[in-house]
């Protein structure tokens, strides 16, 4: 089984364009910052991705970037990074929620770690990237251990950096999407009324490491009823029933990389409403694919959807949408909203999120496309389409 | 299958308690934070559990507790939380960290949140709850929605409400550990050389899901070679191979509550100074279940069992522990270190995580406990015996 991967070398090409935005920006460094769940900044610079524990990344305007880790995860930061060991260090900020004191590890401080990446360099103003998943022991271990030190928020310095993808990323992509329809196409397959929506989820589970992931690609959804109204949620102990949509939300990671491919299914048969709804739903779904290429403007896309929407008479049921950016998470930056202000690029990456929601139901098309001159790749055709729907 | 769980009344039973010590500790009211990956705190006092966004619950010193929760989870929060619909407000500070705009959907404020809370009581002194997982958004937030409110860091005043564990919760840990077993003994029968670490933790997923879990109690631990020595890590897409450790360590969650059994497995035969690492090993585990019971001295046990170790010539080996809390979160406080101040109480978990490193090789004996009066139940004994670990 060939699974694509990131290339060591990559990183570092990664890391010195992250550079040269941090010296357009005015900035001696960059702190990063990554959760357990919230890894992409993170593992997008070093292939390093936590567990239990939270993770940084501090790379100076120039000179060597420095992995962060928690107390407990040298040997694991050491044999899973790319980088050499001496630009690996850990320290307390990054420990695990339950706040262990780890009596006779040695720990760095900010103030260390300014001196290991930059020597005599003045270290002036630092930015914050990945500021939405940074936590309070960081911000304070920052404040304490680099007093007189300028915090800036800025996560536009690095974050443009992953919209544009590799053919490395787009083969992991590519890849991610293959391993999901294997899930979902056993879930077809195996699902029954009676089963929990848990017990379906397995399924999926088994199918995505069992076909090449390394993991889910995000929270996998599946369930009925009045939750499939729900824009977010999570699947429950509730049985599969007949006559109802039940929404089906499979992604997998490969080497990093996010997929997800939604489609709502039924045994039995619809209230004709929802079935309007479905159906509806999969013109706006294949309607958007139309509005996806290199060039097109990102808010005049959200405003063609909505308005496509809204003059076929179901405005109403529209939520928001059509569109999100996809990467390391399966949602990650760039949207496409009425209020985005930027050009669609080649090899960007996103989810077409087709969702809509009416009195007690709801239902999304989703799966996910490359930006190509003059249109785009769909990753994954194969569900996109009503015969899949109606189960046994 | 019958799947205990926490009755809605508990969750309130918990605010009142924590309402106490908040009155106590002379705040006014406290923000306790929640994220995808560390939720324990949230789903505590809501049952709660965000996926792509973060949370909150405002805790007033007395009156009305409020669920506060990103932009898109607004149906989702309703059907799950405890909380009245009227108690759960949106707010930006919670979205994903892709960061939409999400225009035309209306937000609260962190002073909306005070009145809504308070009514015309005087908000001065705000403690800060889950300040480990808390993000710079929510600070910021903080800062220019409520200027002049003083913002203190209290997880003290909140830790210790989850530690002792009431029968409700007891019969969760109890289940998530039955499950682990199930899924356990399926990689035992099913794993192979050749197939890839990756592979292996799929076997375990669709028996989680099959047998009544919610989700993986923790990242989930299949890997061989040098990578049995870290203390912390994941699993790869290397293949299982003869002749060395490969080191498990597999957790389910039923109704939020977490599970974790730990053994060491291989195919074939072991060099001679790993097996009696592994023997040691299960001494270690066995010699620490002893040491558990009501009113020990916590950094007594930890104590004895470092000085235990080093008598019977293993304290290179040893890297830190022996002794970690379990609840929601599979590793969460206390901690059982020897710089630990507190006294063993009936009725905490804990997990037993015996784990020893050498040079390219270690191991980890694990299993949870509750602490009794003149000992402990032992949640899952079943896999504590040498017999499991040579596969076929």
């Amino acid at each position: 089984m060939a699974i694509p991967s990131i290339p060591r070398k990559e990183y570092f090409d990664r890391i010195a364009k992250f550079q040269a935005n941090i010296k357009k920006a005015g900035l001696d460094a960059c702190l990063v910052h990554g959760t357990e769940s919230d890894f992409a900044n993170v593992r997008y610079l070093s292939e390093y991705w936590p567990t239990f524990e939270q993770a940084g990344v501090f790379v100076p305007a120039s000179g060597n970037a420095i992995l962060l880790i928690g107390p407990e995860s040298l040997k694991y930061a050491y044999g899973r990074s790319v980088f050499e060991q001496k630009n690996v260090m850990q320290m307390l900020n990054y420990r695990e929620s339950a706040e262990p004191d780890y009596p006779g590890i040695p720990l760095a401080t900010f103030a260390d770690v300014a001196k290991a990446a930059m020597g005599k360099k003045k270290l002036k103003k630092l930015g914050l990237v990945g500021t939405a998943v940074m936590t309070l022991p960081t911000l304070k271990a920052l404040q304490e251990q680099l007093p007189g030190v300028e915090l800036v928020w800025a996560d536009e310095v690095f974050r443009p950096l992953r919209w544009n993808k590799s053919e490395n990323e787009l083969a992991c992509h590519r890849k991610a999407f293959k391993v999901a329809e294997k899930a979902v196409q056993a879930m077809l397959n195996e699902m029954k009324p009676g089963m929990t929506e848990f017990q379906a989820i397995g399924i999926a589970q088994r199918e995505i490491y069992a076909n090449g992931g390394e993991y889910e690609g995000h929270s996998l959804y599946c369930f009925g009823g009045d939750r499939t109204s729900n824009g977010i949620s999570r699947p429950t102990y509730a049985k599969l029933k007949k006559n109802e949509i039940i929404q089906l939300n499979i992604g997998a990671r490969v080497s990093g990389y996010s997929s997800s491919i939604g489609l709502p299914v039924w045994f039995g048969k619809l209230p004709k409403e929802q079935m309007a709804l479905v159906e509806f739903g999969l013109r706006a779904h294949d309607y958007t694919f139309e509005l996806m290429k290199a060039g097109a403007d990102a808010a005049s896309i959200a405003k063609k959807y909505t308005q496509w929407g809204i003059d076929q008479g179901w405005g109403d049921y529209m939520l928001y949408g059509p569109v999100h950016g996809l990467g390391i998470m399966e949602t990650e930056s760039p949207w496409i909203e009425t209020t985005s202000n930027y050009k669609l690029k080649e090899n960007m990456t996103y989810q077409i999120d087709t969702f809509f929601t009416g009195n007690g139901y709801g239902l999304r098309w989703e799966t996910g496309v490359i930006v190509k001159k003059g249109g785009c790749e769909i990753m994954s055709t194969k569900f996109g389409d009503l015969k899949y729907c109606k189960l046994d």
